[in-house]
Parts: structure tokens; sequence; C-alpha cells
């Protein structure tokens, strides 16, 4: 009790002075503009429909790659849906997607011991025969290990690319692993391997593997490429620190079909006084073919709906337009994006801001910006807008998702809200991406990131000089 | 700096008066034999060789079912590695068991909303047609509601149970949802269901679907049987919520084959002094199909090797002996259990106590009993010896694994020590089962415990009666 007591006594001390202390220098946006975003930010926290729409589309929907009849369903789900909100100028633009079947997939260790494992096609892999491979695996840590290999030395085995992503809030261990999908069939080809498989880029221990985009360089024979679920990669670990050789057997019914009409899918709030001035807020509606798309990206579809469903809830439409665009097929090659960057490419000027959510239903802790730096004064208002949520400056060196990419190249000024993404890997791009996975209070903040900030900046008079152009995509 | 002298004045405080307290009775064991007991436990607990038997076992030889190839493999290595280990008597006693395949099993929610979905047969379901069966999906909460519906409600319907095991240390919320595994196949035929979906028993998320051994009832339709992962029950359960009718597509090329030959496999350290006296360590050496069993029962295997290891390289054997079985078959139908107590039944009364390590690899934290009431202070100084592991005191109600069960029944007195199975139903009966999961702390914690209540049991004078039979086996 004595301990207690001393303890608030202490409390006061420290707080008293903080009552005296100059006040923070003033935001550079008005009073009344702040104090509807801080409501409008705060009332989003205490709840909101997001996790409704993500629970509508892949409940109703569920898987949705491009060229399936899954993407066309969500086509018509986003269509019907933002109607029935109330947007205006509710649209689809066409898109021509690849299509891409997974068909079945087995793998099995031959020997030294044998065991069936589990495995998934890349995404764009070709197949096997239907008798499928044989061989010998050649193991290497990392894509940069299997560099190093001469060529030949691979002549007729299979390369096992054994890199391990470790977990981190900005997901940041993704970028370094990736590579190992997206250039582990053309490396391991160049050295003559006949198929690769690598280790699942994930953080998880399931036995499910992550499946992804991967390239093939016209160049270069182009091989079956595979990822094992992690227990499995360490199962062939295991196998191979026996010392003896380690066969393995690949069967891949993968296969390319011709290309499917497919769509963006755009709907308004007209803005109230400057309908010419856009601020984009995107998200992709296509999804891998393992899961539900839940996470990913049901949830950033999820949240720039919401957003803007609370924005046309306002007693009167904010002064600039909101537009929302639910990108078709971001994973397999960012046909959507491309479409739209070619399409509004005349209007891409009137951008005052982009950003995407795609990095699924945790918490946004960090606001980074890809502006102009006369614009950054813009850009800590923001943020400060956002710190009570959490928010903390980023870098003004990466803006928004994959789908802004090639408008990026064209020059708009983006800004992307980071989520939490320690679970994100967990369940990215495998089976187990279901609406279970999402974070509801996660969602719920990060549309109160969203909505307040869109707010200020579809009503307010900031403007954004956009940074520079990206550094070439990665694959998500 | 204050604050912290303050504290440890208290700390003083409170503990003086302890160092002056009475000291507890003294236990019933000898004090060599205690000190002896003690410095085995606590070596134990710095690092045994537990998590290199499983290992080797899933790495080497994986899925191990009833009638398998790999069951077979299993007993190879079973007797190969406890030979090479130094244990004496190490041989196979003929086991029959039962061979049911599992087959590929497709499940699609078709109407409203299409979806593929993840299942699993469950173990022993007899298959669908090849074309396989489509019908409208009847949900109930729990078995007991699916009970309450009247004769032929279910005509020409699939019944879904959707009850969902709660998570707890002890398990418990296993015994009270495994029913609708158990009986849910004969329930929803007598009520002319054409097949029947239970929600997984399991506490995971993920998706992967929880097998594990169903009854059939000579006198009622065998219908087929399957169990959702816990996401795709979800779904199921959020399109029933739709309202519409929700129709169901399944197919199951499940099979029974003919009976296999298997065997328990047993190895002993004979006693120094009392040879016929036994203290019997038992596991079961084969899994599920779906994961490589580290835990179920891998881990056990391995607990009661590694106890058996410790126990040889001691300057002189204990004075009774200790015998490991590894059982054939628990999982479908206890064949290892049933084999052993036939045979051995002329000799059970001379099992001075028999245990069955059984469920995972997480820390022991209680030893219940099934004894005689004369022979609970023996009981009490072996939970006195176990304390500083951590292990409490449970019921006298309790005694071993499933495979005891038939012994019981006979009348031997045995011992439970229970592990920490908190997480141990997310991974139980799926192909999460791996050796990633093994909790190697857990696991020498576990050996800790085994190897010195087993030393002073072997070593010592006690004598335990047996308690009364166990109550009506339950699927594991």
């Amino acid at each position: 009790m004595i301990q207690r007591l001393a303890l608030t006594s202490c409390l006061l001390l420290v707080s008293t002075p903080l009552v005296a202390a100059p006040k923070p220098p003033a935001s550079p946006l008005p009073a009344s503009l702040r104090q509807e975003a801080a409501r409008l930010r705060d009332e989003a926290v205490k709840g909101t429909r997001a996790y409704d729409w993500v629970s509508s589309l892949t409940t109703e929907v569920g898987p949705r790659p491009a060229g399936s009849r899954g993407e066309k369903a969500a086509v018509e789900w986003g269509l019907r849906t933002l109607r029935e909100l109330g947007f205006a100028n509710v649209r689809s633009e066409p898109v021509t997607v690849p299509h891409w079947e997974r068909g079945r997939a087995d793998g099995e260790i031959v020997s030294p011991y044998r065991q069936s494992v589990v495995l998934a096609a890349l995404g764009g892999s070709v197949g096997t025969s239907d008798e499928g491979l044989e061989a010998e695996v050649a193991a290497f840590d990392s894509l940069a290990a299997l560099q190093q290999a001469p060529e030949g030395s691979l002549l007729g085995k299979i390369a096992f690319i054994d890199g391990k992503m470790p977990r981190a809030r900005d997901g940041s261990g993704y970028g370094a692993t990736v590579v190992q999908r997206g250039s582990g069939a053309i490396e391991a080809a160049k050295r003559g391997a006949i198929a690769v498989l690598i280790r699942s880029v994930g953080t998880d221990s399931n036995r499910l593997a992550h499946t992804g985009g991967m390239r093939y360089d016209d160049a270069v024979r182009k091989i079956p490429a595979a990822a094992l679920s992690n227990p499995d990669a360490d199962l062939l670990e295991a196998q191979l620190a026996s010392g003896k050789p380690v066969t393995f057997r690949l069967r891949l019914a993968a296969r390319l079909l011709p290309d499917e009409p497919s769509a963006n899918v755009i709907a308004e709030l007209p803005g109230r006084e400057r309908p010419d001035e856009i601020v984009l807020l995107g998200c992709h509606l296509d999804s891998w073919d393992l899961g539900t798309g839940a996470n990913d990206d049901g949830a950033g579809c999820a949240i720039v709906i919401e957003t803007g469903r609370r924005l046309l809830s306002l007693p009167q439409r904010p002064a600039r337009t909101v537009r929302i665009v639910l990108f078709a097929n971001e994973e397999f090659g960012l046909s959507g994006a491309k479409a739209y960057a070619e399409a509004h490419k005349e209007e891409l000027s009137r951008n005052v801001l982009t950003a995407e959510a795609d990095l699924g239903s945790g918490r946004v802790y960090r606001l980074s910006s890809a502006v102009a730096p006369q614009s950054l004064p813009w850009i800590e208002a923001l943020v400060d807008l956002l710190r009570p949520l959490g928010v903390e400056r980023g870098e003004n060196d990466g803006g928004g998702g994959a789908d802004l990419g090639p408008m990026r190249k064209l020059l708009v000024p983006a800004v992307s809200l980071s989520h939490d993404a320690t679970a994100y890997f967990d369940f990215h791009h495998t089976a187990n991406d279901t609406l279970d996975k999402v974070d509801r209070a996660g969602l719920d903040q990060s549309v109160a990131a969203y909505v307040s900030m869109v707010f200020v900046v579809a009503e307010g008079g900031m403007t954004f000089a956009p940074g520079p152009p990206p550094p070439p995509e990665r694959r998500r």
C-alpha cells in the first residue's frame, strides 16, 4: 500500500511540468478539419463494417485467381456491393488477364527414406510430363549460393533452394527471400537443373505450401518450379543431412491456358467542389487460388470499401473526388494496374494522392510516402493525425502497393500505410489465408487511419508533388 | 535504487520465517534412493537425446498407420534402434492389424456459393461411389443435438456436426467433442443421412483436417464420414447462415483392405535382483497417415526409449526389470495393446507399475494414478520426487494411456504423467504433426519425470495394488 502511494506521488511529480510546457507547433491543417478527421478516426476504431465485406467476399466468392470462374464472380460481387452501398459511377473497366491453372501437385522423397511431401506449383510454372520426373537433389542455402554454382553443375538434377524467411513487423524478410521464388527457375535451369524446389517463402511452420508468382527467361529452358511447405523443407534438409544421395520425384499438372477477359472495378464519391481532383484508394480483387484470399487482399478491399462507405455517410461529400479501384490480377502480373495506368494516363496528373491497402489486416503502424520534398509538411500533418492510432513516420521512399507501381512510373504522389505484418507471412499465399485469420480490431484501426487521412486530403487544400518513380516491381 | 533496496528487505522479511518452519514429513523413500533419483531427474532436465529418437523416426520412417509400408518400416526401426542402444531381449511379438486406406478425399460446397473445401476421411470410413454423392446439408451444433432429431428426419441428407473443441491444458475438451467423430456416422445414419461431415476435433484454425478413428454399428447402414478443417467448417457455417439451402458434394476413395501382420516391439533392462517384477513403460509406434506422427506418438516413444537408455547407462541395472513396449496400432483399434494383454495375461500380476507416454511433448504437470487406496502413500512419494519439475498430484482415477486399457481390465496398477496439452490438439491427427511441433524442452522435462519415477520404482521396494478397471475406452 505504501509503495502504491509513493508511485502515485511520483506520477504527479512527473506529469505536472507537462501541463505547463509550451504547446507543440500548430498543425498546418485548419482546426475544424482536424477535429472532424479525428472524430472519423475515433469512431472507426470503435468498430466498423469492414469485417462484413471481407466475410461476404470470402463466403460468397472465395478463391479468385486471374482467369478463373472465381475472378469473374468477384467482379460481379464488387459491382453489386459498391452499387448497393450507394457509390456513384460504379463500373468495370476491361482488363485482359493470363489464365494459369495449378492442377494437381505430387512430390515424394524417393531415397534414402521414402516419404510424400506437401508442395505447390509456383504461379506460372510449367507442368511436368504425366509420369513426372525423378532426379537427385542438389541443395543450396539461398539463391545467391545457387548462383555460385558453375554452369552445367546441376545437369539432370533438381535444385533445392532452402532460404528461410525471417519474421519481422515490416515484412522485410520477404523481399530478401522471395528472390528464390521469382528467379529460382531461371538460375537453376541456366546450370542444367531439370526442376527447382524452394522452401516456402513464409514464416510459419504449417504443412501448407506458399505459392506465388515466378518468372521465366525466354532465353533459358523453362523448368517446373514448386514450393515445399516449411516442415517438408525441414524433412528434405534432414534427409540431406544423412549424407546419403537424396532423390526426389515431382509431378505437376500445371498449365497455361488462353487469356481471359476480366475487369478493374471502380466506384466514386464525386467531389463536391473539385470533382476533377482525385484521391485514389486501391486494393486488388484477385487472390491466389489456395486460400480464400481473406487477407490478401480481401482485407485491403474491405478497408477501402469501408473507408468510402463512411465518407458516403457524411452530411456532405468531400470537396475532391474519392475513387476506389479494385484492381484485377495483381498476383500474376499486375494486369489491372497496368491497364488502369494506360487507360487513365491523361488524367494521372489530377491524382492528388494515391494509396493501396495490400498487406493484410494488422494494425497500421507507419505512414511512408513517395512525394517531392516540398510536400513533406503535409505528410507530417497526416502523420500527426494518425499518431493517436500508434502510427509513426516512415521514410519518403515507399509509396503504395504493387498496383500503384505502373501509375507511379508516370508520376503520381503516393503514401503507404504499413500494416503490422508480423503474422501476415504465416498464411500469405497459402490455403490458410481464410476469414478466421483476419484481425478484426486491426481492420477497424486500419479503416480509422484511412478514413481520417482520406477525409483531410479530399476535403482540404493539400497538394502533393510526386516523388521519383519506384524501384523495379517485386513479386507479392 | 531505494525502491530496489526496500523490495529486498521485504523479501527477507517474508523468507525468514520459512527457514525456521518445521520440515515437511519425511518421504517413505530411503534418502539415498531419493538422492540418486533426484540426480537422474536434474540431469535429464539439462538435456537428453529424446529429440534425436523422434527426429530419427520421423525422418527415416514418417507416417506409419496400421497395415502400411510405414508401419513395417517402423517395426524395423524400433528393433534396430533398441538393439543399437544396448537393450536386452529386444524382440517383436506378432499382432494382426486392420488395413484401411484413406485414398483421395474431395469436398465441395455446391450451393449457394460454390467452393472447394479441405476435408479428410475419418479412419475406417467407407468410401463413396466413384462419382461421389451430393445432397442438402442439415447442421447440428453437437452430437447431442443430432440425437434429438427424429428418425427419418435426415433422409437423403448429409448431416454436419459442428461441435467446437475448447482448448485446455489437460486436453479435456477432446473427450467432450470426440463423440461426434466416434458416433456421428451411426447416429446420422439411424436418422436417414447418406453421409456425415464433422468439424475437425482440434483447437487450431489451420486449413488441415483432423482425422481419427470412427465406429460403425453392424445394425445400421455404414455411411461415409469425413472431417472438415476448422476454417472450412466456418465457411460451411457461414454459407448455412445465409438462410439458403446448402448442398454439398463428397467423394471419398477410402477402403478397407485385408488385415496385415504387424508387431509390438519390446525391449528390456533385466532386473538385477528381481527380474520377474516388471515396470512397464509403453508408447505406440503407429501413427495416423497425414503427418509424420512426431508428437503422436513419436514423442512418447522417444520419452520411453530415452528413459530406458539413461537407466542403461547407470553403473548397475535397477533391481526390477524395466520393460519398454512400443505398441502396434493404437490409433485404429488398439490391436497391439489387446494382443499384448492376451499374450502376457499370466504374467500381468507381476507388473509392479505401468505407464504410457501418449500425449505429445509438452511438459509433464500432473501425476494421476489408478491404484488401490493402500498404495497411495507410494504415489505421494512419487509426486514429491517430481514436484521440483512442476508436477502436481492428480486424482486416483486415471492411469495410463489407451494401450494400458486392455491390461488394466485384467488389473494392473498404473500411473499417468499428464503432459501439458494446451497446444497438442492444434496438430493432433493432422498433416501438421511434424518434427517442428516437438517441444524439445518439454520432451527433456518429461524424460526427467519418467526416469526418476521409474528408477525409484524399479530400484526400491514399493508395491502398488491395482485400482479398479478403467471406464470404456475412448478414441484417441
